[in-house]
C-alpha cells in the first residue's frame, strides 16, 4: 500500500539531487544582491532583486511573472494556473528584501558573498527569506517531474514583497489593489521557522497586534515640586497608574472587554504544546531574561503563542538627565502594544482600551490616545484540510512526526487573510540557530532540501484532498 | 503707653527717608554686577559681587567682614558683636548670586542695568536675593540711629553665600568648616516671600527633601514583544507599578514608616492657614494646573506646606521616539523625590523607601536605588520667642496684622538649623509677582522700605525679649 508514496518520495529526492547544484548556484546569485529595503542607497539593489526573481520564476515555468510597483520597493507576482479546472488556488507569500548586514557587525565572511561551510549556506537572506522563497522554485519543478504533469496540481500564485524588513508599509494597499489577481483558497506563508532541526513543526497561527501612544498632560509646563507638589495631579504618576492598572494581580489584562470573543485554546492544543521539548532555562537565555512572568494558569508557550498581552514598549515623562530635578512634570507619554489572539477583534480592543483609559485618569490630567494600524491574529484549526495537507507533505519530506507550534509575533500574513478571506498556513523550514537579523545568518542545506521536498509533495496532496475548497 | 513705639517707628522712618536715595544707589551698583553662579564665564562677577558686598558691610559698620572661599563661588561673612554681653546672637542668611538673565528672554530692560519704573525697581536679583540681603544694611543703621546705640542690640552675623542659584553645593561644608564663627541663637533667613502686598506674613517653616533614582533592569537587552512579551517581567511595567503603589487611593504615601514621627499640624495652625485669603482658582493658574489633587482630608495649603509628599520627577524606559517599537525594554529609570515635614527623619525615610522598593519588585527584575544628599525640614513653633519678635517687628513696619505661612520648597536654611542647632526664622518681603527666576524681576520699593523697617525694629525686640536665649 505504501508503494506509490515511497515512489513519489524517491522520485522527488532523485530529481532534487540532480538539480541541487544548479539550484544552489542560482540561490547564491540572488543572495549576492544586497536587497536591503531599510537603506535608501540599496533601493536599486532591491529593484534588481525583484527583476532577478521575476526572470527566474519565468525560467521555472510560471507563464505570468510581473514586478508590481509600490510607493516603496517593488514586489514580484507570479501565476501558474493548473490544467485541472477543479484545482484549489494557493498563494505563496515571501519577501525578497533583507535586513542590513555589514562585515564589521560580526560576520565571519562577507554577508553578500554566499559561502557553504560544512552543511550550511551562509549569507544575509539565506534563511530570511530568500532561501525559503527559493525552495518553491525547485519544489514545483520536482512536483511536475514526480507527477508527470505539465502544470501544477493547484493553481499556484506567488507574491514576494520587497518591504517586509521595513515593516511592510505598502503591503496591505498592494494586496487590496490587486485583490482580483490574488484570490486564493489558501495562503502559504514561507517566512517562519520550525521548533528545531530534530523537531519539525508546522506553525498554525500568529498573534495580531494593536498599538497605541497615549500622551498625558498635567501642568502647562514643568512646575516646582516644592511649591506645588502634593497638591496637583502629576501626569507621570497618572501614566504609571494606568500601566499598573493594565494588569490584575494574576497578570491578566484588566481592561474590560479585552478578552471578548477569544477562541479558547483546546485541551488538545494545550497537550500538543506540552509535548514539545521545551527547556525553560534555555528559553530564558534566549529571552535574555532572568525569570518568567505572565498570566496565571498558563505555561510560557501558551503565554507567548495563544494568550493576548498588554505590553509597555516605552514610557517617558519629566526629567531623565543626570542627577535630579524637583519638578512636577508637564507631560508623560506611554507606548503600549497589545498582542491579539484568534477571535479578538482589533477594533473592539481599540475601543475597549480607549474607553478604559478615559475612565482611569484623575481630574486635571488631559490625554490623547492614538492607535496605529492594527494587524489581525490568524489561526488555522488543526483539522483544517489544507493544514492536514501541509502536515502530510512535511511528514513525507522529514519522515518524522510533525508537531505544531504557533508564532507569538505578528506579520503581514494577516493582511492576506483579511483581504483575501483565505486561511493562512505556514511552511517554514528555518530553525532558531539560523540567525535572522543577526551576523552569520545561514540556512541548513539539509533543511533547504526538506523545504523543496515538502513543496514538491504539497500541491498534489492539496489538490487531491481539497478539491471542493472554492 | 504707645508713645515710645510711635517714636521708634517715626524715628526709624525718618532715618530711612533721609538715607533712601543713597541706599537705592548702592543697591543698584550691586545689581549691576551680573553674579550668575550657574554660568562659568560669570565667575569673576560673582567674586566681584562678594568683594563689593564685603566692602559695603564694612562701610555699614560691621567690624569684621570676610570673603570665604569655597571650591565654587565665594561667600561673604560679617560679624558685629553687641556691647551687651547678654545679647542673643543672630545669624542672617542670604545669597549674592543670581539666576541667569538675558534681554532676549523677554526682559523689557537690561536685566543688569537697574531701573525704577513707577514704584518698582527692576533688575535681576532685585528680589532674589540682593534686595533682601541689602535691607539689612540700612536696617541695622536705622536700628542704631533710633536706639542711640553704637553696636547692635544683638550680636549680629551675616552669611551671604554665592551658590544658592546653583543648588548650594558647598554650603553645608562651608557652614561645618566655620561652625565656631557661625554659632547663633537664631538664624534669620531673608530669601523668602510674603503672601501678598496686602497680606504681610511670616514663614514658619520649610519642607525637607529626600530624592532618589531607581534603575530597574529586566532583559539584558531590549527583546521582541511578539516572541517574549507576556511571558517575562517588563521593567517599565515594574517601574510603573512601583509608582502606582507609592500612594493609596486617598493619595496618602503607602510606604510603611513614611509618616513616622511627624509633628502634627495643630488646630490653631490649620485655622491660621484657613484665614489666609486663598483663591484656589488663582492658585491653579499660578500652578499652571487644571485641577487640585492630593492627600485626602487636607486643604491645598496644608498639602503644600505641612504634609509630606512622594513625587515622580521623571520616568523613562524603552522606546520614546516617534512611532512604535514592539519591544520588552531592557530597563527603566525612576526619579522620585519626597518632601518632608517637621519630625520626619530623612535617614528613616530613605531606609523605609529602600526596604519598600525591594519588596515590591517581581522576580527577574533587578534594581539599584541611589539617594542624593537630603535636606531636613525646619519649623519654628508659633510660640517661639524669636518668632514673636519677628512678628512684632513686622507689625510695626506694616501696621497690619501679620499672618503665618510656610514654604513648600526646601533650602539651605535647613543646613544652618542642623549644623548650628539653632531655630530658623524667615524675614522675607518679596511678593509672588516679583518674578523670581523670570524676566523683569522687580522689587516693590515700598516693601523694600518695610524690610528695612522690620530689620530696624527686630534687633531691639529680640534682645529685650530673648536675653536668656543662650
Amino acid at each position: 500500500m505504501s508503494k506509490p508514496v515511497d515512489n513519489a518520495v524517491s522520485t522527488v529526492r532523485a530529481y532534487i539531487e540532480t538539480h541541487h547544484d544548479a539550484f544552489l548556484q542560482d540561490l547564491a546569485e540572488w543572495l549576492r544582491i544586497p536587497s536591503v529595503s531599510a537603506q535608501p542607497d540599496h533601493a536599486p539593489d532591491v529593484r534588481r532583486s525583484a527583476d532577478w526573481l521575476a526572470a527566474k520564476l519565468r525560467e521555472t515555468g510560471f507563464p505570468t511573472t510581473e514586478v508590481w510597483e509600490t510607493p516603496g520597493a517593488p514586489a514580484v507576482f507570479a501565476d501558474w494556473p493548473s490544467d485541472d479546472p477543479h484545482a484549489p488556488t494557493v498563494l505563496v507569500y515571501g519577501h525578497h528584501d533583507v535586513q542590513p548586514a555589514a562585515r564589521e557587525d560580526g560576520w565571519n565572511t562577507d554577508p553578500f558573498e554566499p559561502v557553504v561551510i560544512g552543511n550550511r549556506l551562509h549569507a544575509r537572506g539565506a534563511a530570511d527569506d530568500k532561501g525559503q522563497v527559493f525552495f518553491h522554485t525547485l519544489g514545483v519543478r520536482a512536483h511536475l517531474a514526480a507527477t508527470g504533469r505539465t502544470t501544477p496540481a493547484v493553481h499556484l500564485k506567488l507574491l514576494v514583497e520587497g518591504e517586509e524588513e521595513s515593516g511592510s508599509p505598502h503591503f496591505r494597499a498592494l494586496v487590496e489593489q490587486h485583490r482580483d489577481r490574488l484570490t486564493a483558497d489558501a495562503v502559504i506563508v514561507s517566512d517562519t521557522g520550525m521548533w528545531s532541526e530534530d523537531t519539525p513543526t508546522v506553525c498554525t497561527g500568529m498573534r495580531g497586534l494593536a498599538d497605541c501612544e497615549i500622551e498625558l498632560h498635567g501642568p502647562d509646563q514643568d512646575i516646582h515640586s516644592g511649591s506645588f507638589g502634593g497638591a496637583v495631579p502629576n501626569p507621570a504618576t497618572a501614566a504609571a497608574r494606568l500601566v499598573a492598572a493594565l494588569h490584575d494581580d494574576h497578570a491578566r489584562v484588566a481592561v474590560p472587554g479585552f478578552y471578548d470573543g477569544i477562541t479558547p485554546l483546546t485541551d488538545r492544543e494545550r497537550e500538543l504544546f506540552a509535548e514539545l521539548p521545551f527547556d525553560e532555562a534555555q528559553w530564558l537565555r534566549t529571552a535574555k531574561s532572568h525569570a518568567t512572568h505572565g498570566e496565571a494558569g498558563h505555561t510560557t508557550l501558551e503565554r507567548i503563542w495563544a494568550r493576548p498581552t498588554a505590553e509597555v514598549n516605552g514610557i517617558g515623562g519629566g526629567y531623565q538627565g543626570p542627577g535630579g530635578k524637583t519638578i512636577v512634570p508637564s507631560s508623560a507619554t506611554l507606548k503600549l502594544s497589545f498582542r491579539l489572539v484568534a477571535g479578538q477583534d482589533p477594533d473592539h480592543v481599540e475601543k475597549a482600551v480607549t474607553d478604559w483609559v478615559a475612565g482611569q485618569l484623575p481630574a486635571g490630567i488631559r490625554h490623547t490616545i492614538t492607535f496605529g494600524a492594527a494587524t489581525r491574529p490568524c489561526l488555522t484549526p488543526l483539522d483544517h484540510p489544507a493544514l492536514q495537507s501541509v502536515v502530510r507533505a512535511m511528514n513525507l519530506a522529514f519522515d518524522q512526526k510533525i508537531r505544531f507550534t504557533r508564532e507569538g509575533g505578528s506579520g503581514p500574513a494577516a493582511d492576506l487573510q483579511d483581504v483575501l478571506d483565505a486561511p493562512v498556513l505556514f511552511l517554514g523550514i528555518s530553525v532558531p540557530s539560523d540567525g535572522w537579523h543577526a551576523p552569520n545568518e545561514k540556512v541548513e542545506l539539509d533543511l533547504l532540501k526538506k523545504g523543496v521536498e515538502t513543496a514538491a509533495h504539497l500541491w498534489g496532496d492539496l489538490a487531491e484532498n481539497w478539491r471542493d475548497a472554492h
